[in-house]
Order: structure tokens, then sequence, then C-alpha cells
């Protein structure tokens, strides 16, 4: 029997039943409760902090975590220990919002919201719709995949951008180079942000990137907030020339004070890309999974260290 | 040549070159500009009223409209004229809002612009996403079905429900009768209106169809205001019984000092669902279809007069 962790209570009971497994629950805010655990699941949301107690488990193998980010968790794996992530669970979720952000902003939701409080029945119609928008999906995982597969049902022209060049699949003819930006950025209204936050990919949106965007064009953010240069995006919405919707920021939770709250154009939500009621049965299922088949010798499919 | 008057002046020249046709601007703001108008096409949005002017053409044999409604015509049809719709023209511009609607009432985007004001970073994990939601599409017809066809790539459960019951498509397993509404209410989150207004339709959504919603349930109105019985709507909100996302009200436009405006859990946009930038694309393509194939003999597709 493989002894696994589960830092959320409400999970244990559910895993019970994956053969080769013993499931026990540790949430990382104490010492492990046996000393033969083999593979952690960390808490889903706590300070990485808590992952320094992995350094006291001498059979353990694996931490499998159930975000698709992982940064937080690589200072803390101990040597020889398997690091991977939860690919896929987030993929609708996230999808949703970048799209429900997209339309929020195309169609003036945020407008009507604010006319609501004052009773006031705006003129608005000849807006942009979605549909017919040339969109840049910048980040073409998992994640990415599910967003174009949703705006393509919306009648947008999606194009795909990854670290590297590829071959297309069935959504894209073709998944351009990151290098590539900017030539694709002027013929994009819509640029999605959905890569990972890497040294490669801190602040890739800078006032450079913003310029080469056609005017008004929208930047929907639902990766990292370090994925963009605040400063740079606030000078470029304050100007008029971009607007952007946004799930995450730089810093984050953004202070009160922050200028970027009140910039036209602006649209924040805060950070709820993935924690919705769509996790746990999409994660409980990717356990399952994942904790089944490492129980029958099977690799954890998603290892990033 | 079949003489046909289009109101938009900037839709006359890219129908100059349909084969058959010969085409005239005319707004119906003032007479006929020639009586040897055969078909019209009305304005998009205008005063029903202007629609007196048909009865002064003695060649008229129909009339083609570019929405989906039609009843504001049918009082000002003269004998012997065909009354043609726009059905597919709103397709796309209608269903994308009503998807946008649905993710921003479920994932809090209103909250989030009213918070961002104030520069509130609000916690908000744990939402309902608008996947695996249960959600009844009331009204099966194009915009219905594209509709549908948006939420299954949400990953949303999708019960359609037309005027009678029949057999399904690529979409659904079957078309549920109106009269199912009582058992079908109870078991499902969202509640899609896209249904014409008629005698039948007409407060559809009264206090029984509310109190037949399951606990915090969605409505979306992206029909006609009328479709739904306001003052109910106000009470059932205003109680935290049901939620309700609207495109459209009942008066509308809603008076500034309305209690649907400021009623909890009530989200409105000033009608929008169908003037977009999809708009214009779409209902050219429409008229070089329907007027080309009506100057070579085929009669209009969608007549509903």
């Amino acid at each position: 029997m493989v002894v696994v962790s589960i830092a959320e209570q409400e999970w244990v009971e559910p895993l019970r039943d994956v053969a080769g497994v013993e499931v026990v629950h540790w949430d990382l805010k104490s010492d492990a409760p046996r000393d033969d655990i083999e593979v952690v699941v960390p808490p889903y949301m706590s300070n990485p902090k808590r992952l320094e107690r992995l350094a006291g488990l001498p059979k353990l193998r694996a931490v499998q975590l159930v975000t698709a980010g992982y940064e937080h968790a690589v200072p803390y794996l101990p040597d020889g220990v398997q690091l991977a992530n939860g690919r896929g669970i987030h993929d609708t979720s996230t999808a949703e919002l970048a799209v429900g952000l997209a339309i929020a902003a195309e169609r003036g939701i945020p407008e009507a919201v604010r006319a609501q409080e004052d009773g006031d029945w705006l003129r608005m119609a000849g807006r942009p719709s979605l549909a017919d928008r040339h969109a840049l999906v910048i980040g073409y995982g998992s994640i990415g995949r599910a967003l174009a597969q949703r705006l393509l049902a919306f009648e947008v022209e999606v194009t795909a951008v990854a670290s590297t060049p590829r071959e297309g699949d069935d959504l894209v003819d073709r998944v351009h180079g990151i290098d590539e930006l900017p030539t694709l950025l002027p013929q994009h209204d819509v640029v999605f942000l959905i890569v990972p936050l890497t040294e490669t990919t801190r602040h890739l949106v800078d006032a450079q990137f913003l310029a080469a965007m056609p005017p008004n064009a929208l930047l929907v953010n639902v990766a990292r907030g370090g994925v963009v240069d605040t400063d740079a995006l606030v000078e470029a919405c304050a100007e008029g020339r971009v607007r952007a919707a946004l799930d995450v920021t730089d810093p984050e939770p953004l202070p009160q004070d922050h200028p970027l709250w009140r910039t036209r154009g602006v649209l924040i939500t805060p950070h709820v890309g993935g924690a919705t009621t769509a996790f746990a049965p999409r994660a409980l299922r990717f356990l399952r999974d994942e904790l089944g088949g490492y129980a029958a010798g099977r690799p954890l499919r998603n290892t990033v260290r």
C-alpha cells in the first residue's frame, strides 16, 4: 500500500477506495501524522512555508499538487523527490472566467453595473461583440486549449502562441512561437495570457508589448500578475490606448490605494480563476486517476521536477 | 429586376451586385422614392409607425425584417404582403451576451466591479462556476440552439424547451414541451429565456414559475421583458430566493426610479443582446442570400405571415 497524505479533509473519504492507496489526512499545519507517507498532496491554497515539513518525511517520493502553478513548491522540494502539478484540473474554471471577462469587457457589463446604481438605461448599441475578434492565446497548454475551444464556439478567430512553435491540433492550424509576438500583436484585438510565470515570462507584457497592440485592444490576464508590468499597463490604459480585464495583478492582493483599481478601461476580479465549484469534482477525478496509477506502478503524469 | 428598398444607407452599396435585384435606399421616414418597390427591408431599430408608409406601395409583395421579433410589424402589413423575420442574424450576438451574463452573475463580476470602486480585494473563492450547472434553455429556435452550443462548450448540462415537444438534435437528446416546466424547473439552477413574446409567453415567468426554481437559481432573460412578471421577479429576488441577469425588462427602458434597478441579485444590461459589431456582417450575408434567392424565384425562407 502506498501511503498518501491529503490536505483537504473532505477528500479523504472519497479517495479511500482507490486501489493500492492508503489515504491519511495531513494539512501540513503540524508535523506529519506518520513517517511512512510516500506521496503528499499539499493544501490547494495556503502559505508555501508549510511545505518545509516535507523535509521530515524519510519515505517521501513525490509531491502531487492540485494547482497548475508549481514555482512556490520548488524551494521546499527535498532532494530526489518528484514534483507533479495539477495540469487539467483548472482548465474548466479558468477558461470560463477568461471568456466571461472578455465578453463582459467587450459588451459593456462593467459600465452597465455602474449605471445600474444610478438607474441609468445606457444607450450602448453597436459595441464590439467577442465574435469576429482576432484573439491571441499566449500560453497553449491545457488551459490555453480549453480557452481556445470555448472561443471557437463564439466565432472568434484564434491564434495560439507557446514558448516554441509547433504543429497545430484539432483547434488551431499551428502554434506560433513567442518570438513571433512583434508580428502577431498588431493583428489581434484581444490578447489572452495563460503562461506560467517564469524568468522568461516575467513582464512579458511591457510598454513595448502594449504599444504593439492595436488601438483599444483588450488584454485578458488569467495567468499570473507578474507576467504584466503593472506600471506600463496603467499608463497604456490611462491614455486610452488599450483596455484590460485582469483576474491576477502584481502586487496581489492589490493594495486599496493602487492606481490600477481606478484606471479607465480596467476590469479586475480578485484571482478567482480556479477556485469555483468546478474545482473539487475535477481535482478528485484527477487524484483518483493519478494516485491509482501511481499505486499500480505508473509514474505521475505531470511531473515538472 | 426585383426592386428592393434598404433602410440602412451603408448596406446599399454592398448589396448592389446581388443578381436580379435593384437596390434603392429608403428609410421609411418619408414617402417611398419610387412606386415599383417589391420588397422592403425596414430599419433595424426605429418607431414601428414608420411602417404605415408600406400601404402606399402598389407593387409590394414582401417585407423582410432583420430582427428576430416581428410582432411590431404585423399591424402595418398590407393584405397579401408576406412578412419574413431575420432568423439567424442575431444568434451570435445574443447567445454570446446570454453566456456572458450567466458567467458574470455566477462568477461575481458585478460584485467585483462594485468592489473595484473602493479598491476592495474581495475574498470570493468557491463561487459557482457555470460549468456543471443544469441549464434550461426555454425557447429552442435559432438563438436557443446557438446558446445551447456555447453552453455545451462550457461543460453545462443543457435541457431544451420549446412550445411543443419534439425529437432532439446534435446538441440535445430531446426538446421538451413547455407544459413540462413544473417538473423541469426544480431540477435546473440556471434558466435562459429566449422565446418570442406572444400571448402564451407573456408573464410565463410569474410567481409560481419563480417559486418552482431551486433556491438561489439564476434567471437569464435575453428574450423580451414581457416574458417576465417584473413585480413577481422583484419580490423573489428581494427575498433572496432567486437571482436574475436581464438584458430586457418590462417596462423598457426601465424608469430611473424603478425598484428592479436596485433589487439584490439582479444584473441589468440595457437591451444590447443583438446590436453589436456582429450584426452588420451577418445581416448583409443574410440579405444577400435571401434577396438573391427571392430574385431567382425561391420564396423568402423565414416567412412568419
